[in-house]
């Protein structure tokens, strides 16, 4: 490994989802919601999630693995791994000590980092955290690994169609193929009550939607606002969503990302941007008067600005929209599943091009930053990382389960969950070879988990 | 502040323990143990803990309100903000997002940073993720500033003892007295269930205490072993305990510090250290012959490598034990109090020293880490740290509470943890000016804070 440490980034990443889900329009006829509430009010076309075999570790064990066999990196090699998460199992051994029954059986406990909180946020702060060690005086050479894990389930009602379950593991390490643009970067924290967990013995979280909403837009516009002056203050020039190629937004679901594309371009409406032409300029005029509490009610603006940001949201945004739309909220993945969308989508066309990602974790904790790609080398390269998540596949090959067997499970889980002194079903037959499942919890609450053999015996070289 | 990043590592550093605490002479009688149990089974003195009126979130506020007013820091000079935790209020909202409410009131909402968490160990955590940031490519000139927060308390029975709290701030930046030796550092990680908290509803952990510590000697021993041989390849020479002023040991209870600090001197024998004389060898020789796990059981060598220590242990580590001894385990504040103690009996003879720290959170991680002292420039200066802290005032000017008392409080403590709904007493005779304090969690689990007004209303200005 290279101990220059230039082009600091992404080398690598992979993804893992449940291949069990359930297609929107068929929960929304199940619900009695009204036809389009969930796949246009929400803009969501399938919903991933875990049945009892699965859970936040077992779906990081199989990222971890899955990631370090592909790129045939040795264990050894890596010397910090972080996981962002908010599904919480236990309360004080973090998720980062199960991944190094990895590590320990090669010899490497000398791994630093641990777990970072807060919502949908944490893995955000794992990969800062990760890429800054990299770039730090404690750097000792070796890879860092990133992983974001998370099960987002709600209780009945209007929230449970926003869940999903994904976990995803990231490679950190210079000469990458994605590099951070550390200098463009804005953050925006503050202590609101919008989403939180503070029922302890429950899975599902207090939300309060709407707030939510506004709260998520409000540190849009902080973020955004703080990092053109950066840019302003860094280039000598103005930003404006020209000077992005991509843009990719935490995606509780699609109907949000939208409107905060639209957003993105008010602001560049009232900044007097080069990217808002005259026609558009016309279009929302009318809203220029509208104080900034007002402008995030207006129904109105919203669709103006939605109708204007139109092109520019099929070219910049569309692309990045598959794996959320039809997996879920990720919670902590969601983001970097939209991101992987991306790779996926485009990366024939990405070397060169500059992605702006906005990360949001209710509470709230929020950032925007630049990503600058290029093709890299194999096998840190775009196209390389796209053919090892192998998107396509992994999404067409899932189980579409009825919302019956759906309620079913959900109910299982809340049961499950914080429970001890039971044993799965350890069926495993849905689950793709090399897959991690839960088997047991004892009596002590401690948790067992297999892997399922991989195809032919080719995990044991055979 | 300076550009460059020289000398990066602790400014200075406040810390806030409640004024409500407990003799564990006392306690002892009335648990009807056996004398000395408490206090020289478990070499503790004394206990403190939270009252109905303070917690985490209030302790934090204090600590991190302190520390800004004391050395005249802006809050808008605030870059990153992390804090270390296991004590869970709301398992997605971080307790960082909570402190945000200092830095909104200023305009200061770009600042990076959530909460890390595994056990004990998310301070180090997120001490290190900041000195990395302050290091990095995306450090921005500001601050960062690191928070460990905790209330260690126990159900009834032999753990209640090792219970206690405290709440630690610590500024980061380049130029610091307290530098970090980032290539001395050592990790030991492993997936273990020595202490965790599976029991979501309740405040208080699973332990199996003598796995705990044989977990906690173990990481001790793989992070020295690993330190030494980094060093030996840094410098070229062995490393020795004589080769550092002071050690500094995660303190859950004192007899554990003396046993660890026991441990390093029959390493130091093990590998034939220059640490070790002819009469020490003499004494320790009769235990060569044990196999790894036999030397983590055996009685006859704990007596006899203790005794070899005894006098490195009154020079080396006694001096750092001052605030667990008195306080109790603080779990991620616990290394830092001892640092604390350390800074605050031999601050005018560090300069020049190193430091060796051990962290350990169960599940388990652990870090062993250098720092090397300097007196630095007033107010980041070694003897203003100290007289900052006033940690013999804060010692003194404590409440005993009787051993009643101290169960009522426990038993509303258990009944309130994760309620809502409810008023505290708001009383806060007891708390220092400047104290935040508890006053109400409502309806849908939101907590209320105050501020008792600090002395002849100082803080206005009058």
């Amino acid at each position: 490994m290279a101990t220059q440490r230039k082009n600091v980034g992404i080398l690598a990443m992979e993804i893992y989802f449940p291949p069990t889900c359930i297609q929107q329009e068929t929960l929304e006829a199940h619900d009695g919601a009204s036809k389009g509430k969930y796949t246009i009010g929400l803009g969501q076309d399938c919903m991933g999630f875990c049945t009892e075999v699965e859970d936040v570790i077992s779906m990081s064990l199989t990222a971890v693995t899955s990631l370090l066999e592909k790129y045939a990196i040795d264990p050894k090699q890596v010397g910090r791994l972080e996981v962002g998460s908010e599904t919480v199992i236990d309360k004080s051994k973090s998720i980062k000590t199960f991944l190094m029954q990895i590590f320990e059986k090669c010899g490497n406990t000398d791994i630093e980092g641990v777990d970072s909180t807060n919502a949908c946020y944490g893995g955000t702060a794992a990969l800062f955290n990760c890429v800054n060690w990299v770039e730090s005086a404690s750097w000792d050479g070796r890879y860092g690994l990133v992983v974001c894990t998370d099960s987002a389930v709600y209780a009945e009602g209007p929230a449970r169609p926003t869940g999903g379950a994904a976990a995803i593991a990231m490679l950190i390490g210079p000469d990458a193929p994605i590099v951070f643009e550390s200098k463009i970067r804005a953050s925006h924290m503050a202590h609101v009550y919008d989403f939180y967990k503070p029922i302890l013995d429950s899975e599902y979280p207090v939300v309060d939607g709407k707030l939510s909403q506004t709260c998520y837009l409000v540190a849009l516009d902080s973020c955004y606002k703080i990092l053109c002056n950066k840019y302003e203050k860094l280039e000598g020039k103005r930003f404006s969503i020209a000077d992005a190629a991509y843009f990719v937004f935490h995606s509780p679901y699609n109907k949000l990302v939208q409107k905060s594309f639209a957003r993105l371009v008010f602001n560049d409406f009232t900044r007097n941007a080069s990217s808002i032409d005259e026609s558009a300029k016309e279009k929302l005029a009318p809203f220029s008067c509208l104080s900034h509490d007002e402008s995030y009610q207006s129904r109105d603006l919203e669709k103006a600005s939605q109708q204007v940001a139109k092109p520019f949201y099929d070219e910049k945004v569309q692309p990045t929209t598959l794996i959320p739309k039809q997996v879920g909220n990720m919670y902590t993945a969601s983001l970097y599943a939209a991101f992987a969308s991306l790779l996926h989508n485009k990366h024939k066309t990405l070397a060169g091009q500059r992605v702006v990602l906005f990360s949001y974790g209710s509470g709230s904790t929020a950032t925007m930053f630049s990503l600058k790609l290029n093709e890299g080398q194999h096998p840190f390269s775009l196209s390389n990382i796209a053919s090892v998540m192998n998107v396509e596949e992994k999404l067409e090959s899932r189980n579409e389960l009825t919302p019956e067997k759906f309620v079913e499970i959900m109910k299982l889980m809340e049961h499950r969950y914080g429970a001890k002194d039971f044993v799965t079903s350890k069926d495993c037959s849905l689950l793709a070879p090399g897959t991690y499942y839960l088997t047991e919890v004892d009596s002590k609450y401690r948790r067992f988990y297999a892997k399922k053999a991989a195809e032919n015996g080719l995990a044991n070289g055979h």
